[in-house]
């Protein structure tokens, strides 16, 4: 404690913060930078890391879990741990001399947060830091970054002796992300009405995988292959998928994954179309003849739209 | 703080640790062994719950990771998390009113180490406790269940206000697995020199994998496709083992999986039978007659055994 009080004495007395060039003025900074922005689709691989981080904390076909607010505190503590694990990988990283990562030969260290402020510990002084920021509600993530200075950290530690950006070091932030689109939680985006008749079987992940396509607000909308596992809590959900297509049939109701003429018929259907491991539920009506404002597709030599108010109730098509 | 002491003088007053029964006369505490120890499978079934976890913290496809050494702090805290999870999961279990664990209706708290001893948190006093170690390097681990009392805590407290089972603590526990084989960690039981031969190139997966299975101290074990996933550092194993069986065909070395003919192969030779995303590799030397001694495996209408020294080199059969 006294050394290192007297490290920063000796610090202040050379006024070591004050040399340290600005944002603009920092070659290193520069360059990392430029390395993150010179990333094809920078925001888009972002997006899936801090998602993939979450849903992999979340554990849902595990856990049933889908909110970051039911996490335990360790698991809080580790998702910033899995994010920079995920984003060294998919960056291609390699751990810096003595921070998480080294970029353009650059230490820069890796700091999460699903609060309003990141903490930063005392070995990232005087180094970049790359700052990851996510709201799952909203959908949002941000991705900037700092090299950290006394000046631009708030004056106050917390427990661990760990101190957030000031006002003016927000401000600081240099953005690779300023405004992030993370890809969807549906779970999370459903009412608490939804999510009861979704979750209300607590024995039968079938019965649960069917109710989800089932879900108005869930049709029309990308549901990935972690959601199904988080309704069913089994492993196989592409099984799940294949049934629930089967026994919501008479409904009317169709689901369309990336096999085939399915995004054919998406596309028809001006449905979003589904990638490897993620579908598109539906309700259709068949319709007898093409209707000029209607958006059709023909599927088993029979033309169906999606269904709308005072549509006549038919069954999905039998093999698609 | 206060209230907390209070409360503990009322409990020393009344002598309330005292007035808790011993395990034998603990009817709630037999019923939670009884229970577990009436578990299927249950020494299996922990091993492959502790092996997953420390297996999915360590995330050695995406870290080459695969010594619990190599973890770190948030990691090793989340370690017991992970196993608390499965546990439930794997067991069926629910969460309890308090503790992690609901068994036969009583509160059961999870607690696990890779050290020494446990740390039980304050509000696991009166409360029945899993106990579970492991030891990834012995591959061992032990399973047991206490139910914390303050006479069986050592004094000291850790900085989170923790403490440990003390000497007789440890001895009042009840066994539930007393001496576990944990699944084998392939990585860890090599020699430092067989793993700087299998992780020398660092660019490539594929050669990478064909090292693992050219290791002679690896041919003759289950390899799991976490241990190929773990040296390839990629997505797909199947592919990386078909690919390493091409590779390694000249050097007459075959890698055996679980389909076709490969188990009853691995059995001819008296190679271990591998189960579904596991594999067996094995040099083999093609021999012509039928030799009374040595086990052979008719392969592709030859007949080969598996190589030892002073056999003819040979290469592997060109279909199997």
């Amino acid at each position: 404690m006294e050394e290192y009080l007297f490290s920063r004495d000796i610090a202040a007395a050379h006024n070591i913060a004050q040399s340290i060039p600005a944002t603009e003025s920092d070659p290193q900074f520069q360059e990392v930078y430029n390395w993150f922005r010179a990333q094809p689709d920078v925001e888009d691989r972002f997006g899936q890391v801090i998602r993939q981080s979450i849903d992999e904390v979340l554990d849902g076909q595990r856990t049933g879990r889908f909110n970051l607010r039911d996490l335990e505190k360790t698991e809080k503590t580790y998702l910033g741990t899995k994010v920079e694990i995920i984003t060294r990988t998919d960056f291609g990283l390699t751990r810096g001399r003595v921070m998480d990562f080294s970029v353009c030969g650059h230490d820069v260290d890796s700091k999460f947060t699903i609060g309003s402020n990141w903490t930063i510990p005392r070995e990232a002084d005087q180094h970049i830091c790359l700052l990851i920021k996510a709201d799952d509600q909203r959908g949002t993530f941000r991705v900037g970054l700092l090299r950290i200075r006394d000046d631009l950290l708030n004056a106050g530690e917390n427990r661990d002796r760990k101190r957030s950006p000031s006002a003016a070091g927000r401000d600081a932030i240099k953005w690779v992300v300023p405004d992030g689109r993370l890809p969807e939680n549906i779970l999370l985006s459903l009412s608490v009405t939804d999510r009861e008749v979704i979750f209300k079987n607590k024995k039968s992940g079938q019965s649960r995988t069917n109710e989800l396509f089932r879900c108005p607000r869930v049709q029309g909308r990308i549901v990935n292959r972690n959601t199904v596992l988080t309704v069913a809590r089994q492993d196989d959900s592409l099984k799940r998928v294949r049934d629930a297509r089967n026994q919501l049939r008479s409904a009317g109701i169709i689901i369309l994954g990336h096999q085939g003429q399915h995004p054919s018929i998406a596309r028809s259907l001006d449905l979003p179309v589904p990638s490897k491991g993620s579908w598109v539920a539906a309700r259709v009506t068949e319709i007898d003849d093409l209707h000029p404002t209607r958006k059709t597709a023909q599927i088993a030599d029979r033309n169906y739209a999606v269904w709308g108010e005072g549509d006549t109730p038919s069954a999905a098509p039998p093999n698609y």
